[in-house]
């Protein structure tokens, strides 16, 4: 009955677990838990869109299976990824009785999976969860790998934990009720993997990415073939010690920015990051590693699919070059005080560069700003 | 030059570490900082009590070795272990920019550790961290094994990670400054080890106890036998699925006890530890498990050491049976409804009993409170 398109999984030993992919998982949800975990209550934590647009499907399927649950339901937007709502989140698992061996669900995008990820991490010194991610950007990024947190007036993400689902389901179906901006701006992590290490990815994307953008089986093809790049990243280096690093690729620049612009409607994580990869292949030009026609087709594509790719595209005022820089400088990647950056020597030939020096990366971003 | 007592090593493969035991270690932690972690910067957390008798003796270690560190200061007392204490240390640790690879140090007993270990473990998804426990309770139980975490409304530690430490430091001579009231109270967790499963350590410290409380060469042998214990306990269970669980003998009735009065000055934790251990070799020889006369040598044995060993012995009017009842269901211990107790056949033979009946505990609390 159910309909699983797709199934990644992510060996991690006693950590490992399975990404489905599927066109209706979100129905078949409370069946799929029933059988993988018998006997536990869920936590459900979504945001107040998706609550709206999701919620009734998962609910549905919970209550046909006999399953109990509560949920705790959250502003939407990347202003809930804070103390305060962590703790709400905490005391609302707590104040449901749900014990060390219940699931949270963590529906909705990649607030919501961070957020509820984290609360599950620290509840009870650690409780099961499960991610349902309902954006592109979480169904192809955030959902997978553990990576959970808030963020703090210091910067994106700098409090959190490693802490990995017990399952992924990624319904392909809650991909249909995203608004064009927010499709886009999850696309950017699509093409992140291409840029990484996979120029036959990118070339794919490149001819594919009307069907993608218009939801054909590209869509579901891109998605897990995302997963499976994530999973392999992950499998080798959990904590982030070495190679995983290069997933932050267009990141540095682009926390830098989001920061600046108050993590708000100006400027999406994705559309961040779209703005940081077109950067780091146009830094890595200038450093002379890097082909200038890269730069330029990593632009085009990305403009294709209506992503933004200069700092001008940013509505309103950025903030002063050294409010960027002290952005940069207090990103996680920061280490003894030179700057780690993921440059590039052209498509799909990103690597790890521990020793920028700060003062290339302030003249490059003066002149970006004109 | 540095006098180090005993060592005991905590052999847990890459998250292995040392507890070293001696009579001046937080002046020599510096020189022992500088050797095992070059190069690296220190976020200290303490409270305002340790801050003035200790502080300065780890600060002029710190700058004797050239060692670069923040101080952050906190009230002392179980109310610190709050969210509001916990965001106040991680933001701290992130505006000192403190980075990945430095180091938090918990100097104090262990509201310090519990909230300084949990700090480190979500600041930057987890920051190295080292132990330099103060008090008797802290250097026996909560600074070894990784439990790290703050209290919420619900009950004791139910937010909170397992984030093992880089090392731990015993400053024996920081129990000089302990008054007797707080010194009692981190016996109890010592006697705690022999009622487990080491009859013979009871009997020793039956022998022992004066020379125990006044700082005699048995007083190190104690912190040592009792780091090794834990330490064989947590290589065998760090993540409690199993035996670690004995070593809440007395916890799920003390817990319940500090919650009800606050977690107040009315009943210190290794105080209500104590009167939990009676009442839990109580409970055991009520339910026919145990000889009576192993509780009373119990009892006599933590009256000797100034501890309290009744309900009647706390200051103030506990809260109805009900609310004690519903503190128990809360505990962290609870699964899927049924109440687990750590139970006893007598001293040293300690067990985790999963299936203790709810109406047993309420009748034998109903006789106790009297």
């Amino acid at each position: 009955m159910t309909r699983i398109d797709h199934i990644v999984h992510v060996a991690l030993g006693e950590r490992a677990y399975d990404i489905l992919i599927g066109p209706r998982l979100i129905d078949e949800a409370g069946a799929i838990l029933a059988e993988r975990f018998p006997g536990r209550r869920y936590g459900i934590v979504t945001d107040d869109n998706v609550a709206a647009a999701q919620l009734p499907r998962l609910t549905a399927g919970l209550d046909a299976a006999g399953l109990g649950y509560e949920v705790i339901t959250l502003p939407a937007g990347e202003g809930t990824k804070n103390y305060a709502r962590l703790e709400q989140v905490v005391e609302g698992l707590l104040a449901a009785r749900l014990e060390r061996g219940d699931l949270v669900i963590a529906l909705g995008g990649g607030v919501i999976g961070d957020l509820a990820g984290f609360a599950a991490a620290i509840t009870r010194r650690g409780m099961d969860f499960v991610q349902i991610p309902t954006s592109l950007l979480a169904q192809v990024d955030s959902s997978v790998g553990g990576k959970t947190g808030i963020n703090s007036p210091h910067g994106k993400n700098l409090v959190g934990a490693f802490h990995q689902p017990k399952l992924v389901l990624a319904d392909l179906s809650a991909l249909d009720s995203l608004d064009r901006r927010q499709f886009a701006a999850g696309y950017a992590e699509v093409v992140k993997y291409g840029l990484i290490d996979d120029p036959d990815f990118f070339d794919w994307l490149d001819v594919h990415l009307d069907e993608i953008f218009s939801g054909g089986p590209a869509r579901g093809e891109a998605v897990a073939r995302c997963c499976a790049h994530k999973a392999r990243v992950v499998i080798e280096d959990e904590k982030e010690n070495g190679v995983r690093a290069l997933l932050n690729l267009g990141h540095t620049f682009g926390h830098a920015l989001e920061k600046d612009t108050g993590y708000s409607d100006r400027l999406l994580h994705g559309e961040g990051v779209a703005i940081g990869m077109v950067l780091a292949h146009l830094f890595s030009t200038r450093l002379g590693l890097a082909p200038g026609q890269d730069a330029g087709r990593v632009e085009a594509h990305l403009k294709r699919a209506g992503l933004p790719t200069t700092l001008a595209d940013i509505p309103g005022t950025l903030g002063s070059t050294d409010t960027l820089m002290a952005a940069i400088a207090q990103d996680k990647k920061v280490q003894r005080g030179a700057l780690t950056f993921i440059l590039t020597r052209g498509i799909g030939q990103a690597f790890i560069e521990g020793n920028v020096a700060p003062e290339a990366v302030r003249a490059f971003l003066e002149e970006k700003r004109g």
